[in-house]
């Protein structure tokens, strides 16, 4: 058993507005997911987490976005395969010369909100990502939504060259295809802290969740999906964090 | 005798609007200066300009500003050296990434518009840019501003461990202390042809220029800026590639 | 017969971006399509294309788009109806502000680009849009696309208290619901400068055109949209205007 | 006497990220100074804002900043005074565009941070100001620092056929000269709620403060600058607003 990798997004303050508790969240996880200033963060901003990121021994990671602060990413663009593919890169490489100045490099990639579920939707836009990380270094990972279907996924990313890691959520509920339920569903999101670390040991130890139409459902889970968000999703990871421990000295 | 490299703003169209000559100029130049999304440029004008500068064999230097779209980077901005050294990191790294995809390496770092002009004028700033260099990579050249006393940047650069590239002007009048003379003074600007050459060939043969008080002016000149903006303008960068190489075979 | 107002996007310089050729094309038309600094335009273009207009006695319309510089307000962004119907608002108010400082009021609002598309084919934004006239001003006429069936448009518009102005195209053909043609098909474009004024001609006589069926097509056309974006297209307003003209005048 | 108006910078939330405690501070106002877009705020944060300014009876004001959203319009950026002109007038149409929405209108003008610090040290600016005010609409009061020396302001106005309130702050210190003594040193800032309430009470009793060199300080003090960051603040404006009360009832 290997446990899921637990991710975060991090770094998404912007200029005179904070957001997340990145300080509280940071010892926690194996991975940041650092925004690139085009969904939020600045370059200030940017400086100051991967140095944070630095000081835990976290992975920093890419978490590039639609460029649209006012949406924070989250509303789809029509933008092309080629555009994603440039915006991509521009937001690397931006993260990439503060790992730079403090002394490491990016180890992975995860596009953010509107972007990551459009790639999830469209495979033109999905191979533009793999693209983007292509022709900036093809060892880095590439995070995409995992799904019970994850073949047709995975023949893209061999014929690319990519290295994919499948990513799960611990407190969202699964449709029997493996997709996240929706959030205007009752049940979509789990609240309780026990339900939530439950989810994450079931993943893993590799055994099999149970969707929302009560049949088995085996995701691959390269990493987890975490929250800093508020004290309550923090002490969540920390909870994970201790169950996977139990699970490893176990 | 070394001529002094001739560098050029390059990629500074945005979105639906396009400026300069690109690919006019780009043949006759040494160093392609591109704007790095502050003050000009976008992801997909970054990457076509690094292949642009690719396949004439053209250095790529960063050129990042002021976040200041709407004013072209050329309004001084009360950015803190902190803030400074950070946007610079910030633009450097975007446009390594289109260099990563198109198979090179950025070569130097050239400050754009407002900011060039305040790191001339502050030492804090100065000393910032130098940071960021430093911090990236303390093998890339920075371009700053020549003067007739260049003792005191070349300390600063020494101790702070960069390579300086000073740079010259040939189609602008300087003062005795080697100062460009205001645009908003007669004579500031050289439109003749003929004597945009000749303060090129001067400046490539080590020759003193005349000040605008009668005096000999002698600048250290690595590289001389050069503008694609117009045909005359591209017509003027050919006139001096072609007097140059007229002082190589000689 | 009274013959269509013709309409011409203007106002879309940014900062050091030219565009557009506005001084040629404003003595020719009636209706200028103002760009508020969202996909184009900025406060100082704003006030010199109101000035402009006011000096050729031409009305002076809104034309908001989605929140995106970099993409000219041409790539559909899922905003909300309440995000639509405030970003109107914002453009709208922004724009008057230099209408009354040139003594002038804004005449009408014409959504631009990704923004005008998405209304014509989804009811919720279209009433997004009219809902932000009705709260600005209702009296201000609002333009959408002319169509074979422009009864649910006009309910909707009765519904809501709004005026609409249909608006055609002199320069495009159309499809048998009164739909244009995408670009992307052979004869989508008329660049024939006799059969833009023909077509022109045709709208304003309220004689019905032949659509890319062959069939005939009437469509409700309050205004003409044409263009200034160089010197052909300037060439094609002159004509269309020389043509309304002798219709005048016969 | 009359009390100073309790002003406030409301709206300062922009996008996904919240900052300030509008609602708890609203109730105690007279004056909501809420933002335009270019420092914080947006289309969706504008007509919240102005909403509840409504429902609570509050003055709406403009609150025009520089476009610097990533130095929240607190860092001095070289603007013409056209363009202070211009980037005051598109700001406050804009805000004009929410409250004809809501039902109201603007009712006065505070230039933001480092903006309204640069007018208070330029004439030149200031002129801008007031002529954007005066093309808008010159019955809107202009908000400009107090002073202890406060002619040459009011000439210009007077001058110009602008309205000014003189505002004042109750939880800083001033020199000589009506100068707000730098946050950088030792007691410029009152952190005692009473001694806040005290310097209101002052002010609004039209009695001289005392300045940091201990000299008696008469200050024009048409309006009171109070913040509704956090707890703490809200609280200093309600004490302000109930000694404010007090002395009316007295």
């Amino acid at each position: 058993m290997r446990a899921p990798l637990l991710n975060c997004d991090m770094g998404e303050s912007f200029g005179n507005w904070a957001l997340g508790l990145d300080e509280q969240a940071m010892p926690f996880v194996d991975c940041a997911n650092i925004a690139c200033g085009f969904h939020a963060s600045d370059p200030d901003v940017m400086r100051k987490t991967v140095a944070l990121a630095v000081a835990h021994g976290v992975k920093v990671g890419a978490h590039p976005g639609y460029p649209d602060l006012m949406g924070f990413g989250r509303r789809s663009m029509a933008c092309s395969p080629q555009e994603v593919e440039n915006l991509m890169l521009y937001q690397i490489g931006a993260l990439e010369a503060f790992c730079r100045a403090e002394g490491i490099r990016i180890q992975y990639v995860k596009p953010h909100g509107a972007l990551y579920n459009d790639m999830a939707g469209d495979f033109d836009l999905l191979q533009a990502a793999m693209q983007a990380v292509v022709r900036y270094d093809r060892e880095l990972p590439l995070l995409v939504m995992s799904t019970a279907n994850p073949e047709p996924v995975r023949e893209l990313a061999a014929e690319m060259g990519v290295t994919l890691w499948f990513e799960t959520f611990a407190d969202r509920a699964y449709d029997a295809r493996g997709r996240l339920v929706s959030r205007r569903l009752p049940g979509a999101v789990h609240h309780d802290r026990g339900a939530i670390v439950e989810q994450a040991v079931a993943l893993a130890r590799g055994e099999p969740l149970i969707a929302n139409d009560g049949s088995e459902l085996r995701l691959p889970a390269d990493t987890l999906c975490v929250h800093g968000d508020n004290a309550e999703s923090v002490a969540a990871v920390k909870a994970i964090r201790e169950a996977f421990q139990q699970l490893a000295d176990a």
